[in-house]
């Protein structure tokens, strides 16, 4: 299936302009407002750097709720004071929190939460992705996420792509509290989907964590502390007085906009390309994410 | 996130030691001389940054024999000298070369290479993935690099994976020259795959280029020459005197060693992991490289 979508009619071959190929950012451009939801200011961690770098995380309540709650409570009771950037591992995580802290939770954080690294497929409008995908059993979108679920076993996760957030852990079952996150600065690490909690992921300033220096030690932790990365303040949305606060939409995964925009990231047609492949994977069609306009 | 990999030694639940569960990289460190295979240093394109970092690529002259002759043209007649990395666009490729000069190129350059997009699978040695590829009809490693296949079609072509280098071109049927290259440092960009020249990939220092800063104008262009990060030296491993030249090994990808690694990247058992994916992606399973012992 190759279907080339040709705006404008004027003929090629008799020397006008050539016809123009929609690209998947066309679509993006295109979709109406009923195509976007606004992200409630409790999801959105906004996370200040030294160097002046923001990067903004939308949390997902949806798949891990008690861990997401403990982030907002970890936010509020200022847990990461003195934070900092201390792992990372090429074309795999960067690594932050409060590492080496002796500090108490704040009161109503979880210190053990329950696994959260799936939940039922139930309850999501699921769009399917429409090709194989050698993790789960299928994989698709739901509520602006990308999901890898099974119809049978009744299951669906957040799946690790580029900019997907998680929570560090020990070994399992040790499941982490979400005081120190990572964020995924390579090829997706599918592997670890459904063996760590995946909370959220970067929709702003991820490349202020992916450029940053990799550590020399081994999984890519910095050896001195002074190559740490300080974290200068870790707010929600919501604790941002309002003319200060950012606000992001993202496009309705169940709307008609990211059903084109995902056929046209699995049959690149625009001039660029002269060979669609007919097919992509999961994390290769990124939810496209905006400033609310 | 700390993946820790217990081997054999203190208590567990009885007091004996805990089992040792492999690990990819066990297989790795285990694999006997023969599963490893030299690299030719006139297939080692060895860029050295202003900043000090390394850059050491890998070329197929497999795949793409022109391209890949080219390169070694432009080494050989000094054409990179004032080079520079002038493109970082973040999840996707760091680029560079000559990209405003006017420079001639070297006897024996040719302007204008065919496309070698792809190339026979007939003639390779493959070894299946094992899983769906939802980007071609299938997909394995051949000669220690990760491909996609038509079985029926009979091409055969490298897969735009993390590390991977291609040749910068403008609208078909311009293909390059190999002047302009690309790593890529994001989730593998599968949709280039048959439509650029893949000419190799990064086999080491590829980490100097994936934390550059990210360029601010469209598609990850500095805006300033002065944002470059200047190349010193662009040669080839064999026109370094003996004593300095860098020496690698790639594992053979038609090796038992590498079956077991690849067995073992789709089902991860080690402690850190409770739930073994039981399939993997193309672009997942890095073919082990090591500088020769």
């Amino acid at each position: 299936m190759r279907p080339l979508i040709l705006i404008g009619t004027a003929g090629f071959l008799l020397g006008a302009a050539p016809p123009k190929l929609l690209t998947p950012n066309d679509i993006v451009t295109a979709a109406p407002p009923a195509a976007w939801r606004t992200i409630n200011p409790d999801d959105l961690l906004v996370i200040d750097l030294k160097d002046g770098g923001r990067v903004v995380v939308q949390l997902a309540p949806a798949f891990a709720p008690i861990h997401v709650a403990n982030i907002r409570g970890l936010a509020r009771g200022q847990y990461w004071d003195g934070a900092a950037v201390y792992r990372l591992q090429d074309n795999y995580v960067a690594q932050w929190g409060n590492n080496d802290s002796k500090k108490g939770f704040p009161t109503g954080v979880v210190a053990k939460p329950p696994t959260e690294y799936s939940r039922p497929v139930k309850g999501l409008a699921v769009r399917p992705l429409g090709f194989a995908d050698p993790y789960a059993p299928a994989a698709g979108y739901a509520s602006g996420w990308p999901i890898a679920y099974s119809p049978k076993g009744g299951w669906a996760n957040l799946a690790h792509c580029y900019g997907s957030v998680g929570v560090g852990r020990d070994l399992s079952p040790d499941t982490g509290t979400g005081g120190e996150l990572y964020a995924v600065i390579g090829h997706g690490p599918r592997q670890l989907d459904r063996n760590i909690a995946v909370v959220g992921r970067v929709i702003e300033g991820i490349d202020r964590l992916s450029s940053l220096r990799r550590g020399t030690e081994a999984l890519g932790f910095y050896k001195e502390r002074s190559e740490d990365m300080p974290i200068v303040s870790t707010r929600l949305a919501s604790q941002i007085t309002a003319g200060e606060r950012p606000s992001f939409q993202y496009m309705d995964t169940s709307s008609a906009s990211f059903a084109q925009y995902l056929r046209l990231r699995a049959n690149r047609h625009d001039q660029f390309y002269i060979r669609p492949a007919g097919g992509v994977d999961l994390c290769n069609v990124q939810v496209p994410v905006r400033r609310t306009p």
